[in-house]
């Protein structure tokens, strides 16, 4: 998608090889800065600070790590290890780097240095064609909204499914590009999705980049929007998926779908394939990450004088808590959004779109 | 309730009725300073600046502001339309103003400061107790829970109904320092409630300076927390109750209820029977405020340097938009708690506390 009137990818290889260049989103929205990765430790320390992060993202962004890990004659255990331990839980990591070791271990040494920046462009270019394909389902969705109704049409998102998260389109916001590049009218509800921020922050970042009609809001606000009108239709990532179409997304998404299926709001996931798991049968046994108790009690701003600080904006020693992710049961997703096309959210309609899987 | 030990009300006159002390507010939780109205100018300026806020508080300070221009000889009739006019949406204010006026006018010129003082404290012992009796039928809903379960009764709680926002005791926060103090373990979810804060700011603060076990979270946390057993009911105050028992509290409060609904949590609002437009036959109606996007897009806090700053925390140029309050629909309230008892949201309720009346 474009930044600066320039269509960008959030990760690129030098045309020699050389090094891996990334956008620095712990800098976003304040800063906008590239950053060229020129080993393995450098993507090592780039994915375990978040420099890079989105699951698809992440997996792309170790994929080329081993690169520059063969670049530099490292062993290929090694490099994968390595790289596996910047954020054991995101699965996209460790399925990259499966991916990479089952493409270079067969191969004499002398062949996998080129072998391994062949895979990661083709993990890289299978990310983007997956999402342009949900893109395409999505913007279906949009469309038909868009016919029903004068004026744009209002859909709500919540946290970043955008092409930040992945290498490009994204998940969640893929229907949006798909259909404002379409020249479909419309506007996006962008959740601020405390305490990480990561609507008002990256979100709102990569719309207003692309010229995307968006307004931020609290994350307090999608529900009385809906009871006005105000929301045609809502589309969020999911970062994993049971079989029997439960979804665990970001902290606050469970409330976005009651307040959708009480104003009969249609509510869609998108997501790629590889996010269901299909060894679960519900959402129930989908383990919540908790995180730092310091995302809820600080906050990271610009002052007027332009300088990026921390401020604590709760009392001093009162207790936080920060639950990551919450699980929204099947029953309140109207659709899923896939590369293979919509689907109710059901084990019956997943198996329709992948069959022979569960 | 206690500051630092020591039982405390937000507004309290000097003994010779030179001036009123209140909390300044606007300074929490970071700093604690108590501060002098000593002119009807004073108490105008801390009124339309939020040093003091919340609406019971609001009209005690006016009532106050009107004492203060009885001591400096200001024309009664001016000295009230300087008042109304800082806040111009606050009921309370009005409604404060009114009585004051009321009591003042008809009495001789050199009687009415000493009527203005007496009044006003009347204002303040009212408040009091009707906060007082919200908070004794409330507890007793505490007590039945602690009853029916090992360990603390966990409340959720949405923005600041607490003793900040009234001259003790609190709404939604009475029935708990009630319970508190009655020595039934219990311990309070606090919603940060964006974009102003008011849960992480005030009611974290008055929480901890009475000793009350609590812990913040983010607004999208609290459908989690219900999902998983850890809600045990849900108290919030109310800036209007219509009729039928809708009510219009601060944003995000409808997507607690859905939760609470959803979960079969108790959902219960705390209210003054003073807050009942019996001119309303449901929510729809009631006006719902739009307040400045600044309040979305920038966050006041503390530096580790003990300096405290705004910061903006969206990207430049990105629009916001807030508005202030939702409105639950009564068939989301398990009850109403009032000074006059605990009563079903609906009209048959409210009649069968406030006979006589709609």
């Amino acid at each position: 998608m474009n930044v600066n009137g320039i269509a960008t990818r959030t990760i690129a290889p030098l045309p020699d090889c050389s090094g891996v260049i990334i956008i620095d989103q712990t800098r976003l929205p304040f800063r906008y800065e590239l950053r060229t990765l020129r080993g393995l430790s450098d993507v090592a320390e780039a994915i375990s600070t978040m420099r890079v992060r989105g699951a698809p993202l992440t997996g792309a962004t170790a994929a080329y790590g081993v690169a520059l890990a063969m670049n530099e004659g490292v062993d290929l255990d090694l490099a994968c290890a390595t790289l596996v331990a910047t954020r054991p839980t995101a699965v996209n990591l460790a399925w990259a780097l499966t991916r990479m070791k089952s493409a270079l271990a067969p191969l004499p040494a002398g062949e996998r240095r080129a072998a391994a920046w062949l895979e990661a462009a083709a993990i890289c270019a299978e990310d983007v064609e997956v999402n342009r394909a949900i893109g395409r389902h999505g913007a279906a969705l949009i469309g038909v909204a868009a016919k029903n109704k004068a004026g744009p049409v209002n859909v709500l998102t919540h946290c970043n499914a955008g092409w930040l998260a992945t290498v490009d389109w994204g998940t969640a916001l893929a229907p949006v590009y798909a259909a404002f590049d379409a020249g479909i009218p419309l506007h996006v509800w962008v959740d601020e999705t405390r305490p990480r921020n990561q609507g008002a922050s990256l979100t709102a970042w990569e719309l207003k980049q692309h010229g995307v009609p968006h307004t931020i809001v609290a994350d307090n606000a999608g529900g009385h929007l809906m009871q006005h009108g105000r929301v045609d239709l809502c589309i969020v990532g999911t970062d994993r998926t049971a079989a029997n179409g439960d979804v665990a997304n970001k902290i606050g998404t469970y409330l976005k779908a009651l307040a959708a299926h009480d104003n009969g709001v249609p509510f869609y996931v998108a997501l790629p394939g590889s996010t269901i798991d299909w060894s679960l049968a519900d959402g129930r046994a989908i383990p919540i990450e908790e995180r730092r108790p310091e995302e809820v009690t600080c906050m990271t701003g610009e002052t007027t004088a332009g300088e990026v600080v921390t401020v604590r904006v709760t009392p001093a020693g009162s207790p936080a808590a920060n639950p990551a992710f919450d699980v929204t049961p099947a029953r309140l997703v109207t659709g899923l959004i896939t590369e293979c096309g919509v689907c109710a959210a059901s084990r019956e309609g997943l198996l329709s779109l992948y069959p022979g899987r569960g």
